[in-house]
């Protein structure tokens, strides 16, 4: 499996499809670990996906770390701009 | 010094008022850490006020800690609503 196969990114889709998604991925054989990156707004979403999952889903889930930096976006008139992110790692 | 006096509650505002806080905070006598509180939507402003506060302002600063988790909320009419919260502590 490659490394970065269990990465859950996060966007603007409803925050179930991505709690959905954590648990599908956490079902199948030998996954041990699951992360989900977020930036700019969905943020919220990613912390959201994190705590719905742990505790409505899979109480066994923990968090492991919780990485946060910044991303240059080139806008399309050329602009830069720094956006926030966030890594969620979650194990069981 | 009470306990809690070193928290920044991150809301509404502008991202720029409480980076201000921060940095007035950390330039007190004694100051050594701060905490950012957020929940919901204001998850990403906190996780905004961290990143610029390091990389702009205070590159000696670190993110000791990131703790999330749920507050239930009760809304108006009665209703139960759970909420995500970010804490995030900044030590120098």
């Amino acid at each position: 499996m490659s490394e970065d196969q269990n990465v859950v990114y996060i966007g603007r889709k409803p925050v179930m499809s991505y709690v959905l998604a954590v648990i599908t991925y956490m079902n199948t054989p030998d996954a041990k670990e699951v992360v989900l990156k977020a930036r700019g707004r969905a943020i919220t979403t990613a912390v959201d996906v994190a705590e719905i999952t742990r505790r409505r889903f899979m109480q066994k889930l923990q968090i492991d770390k919780i990485d946060v930096g910044t991303e240059e976006l080139t806008e399309q008139d050329g602009r830069k701009r720094a956006v926030s992110t966030i890594e969620i790692s979650l194990k069981v």
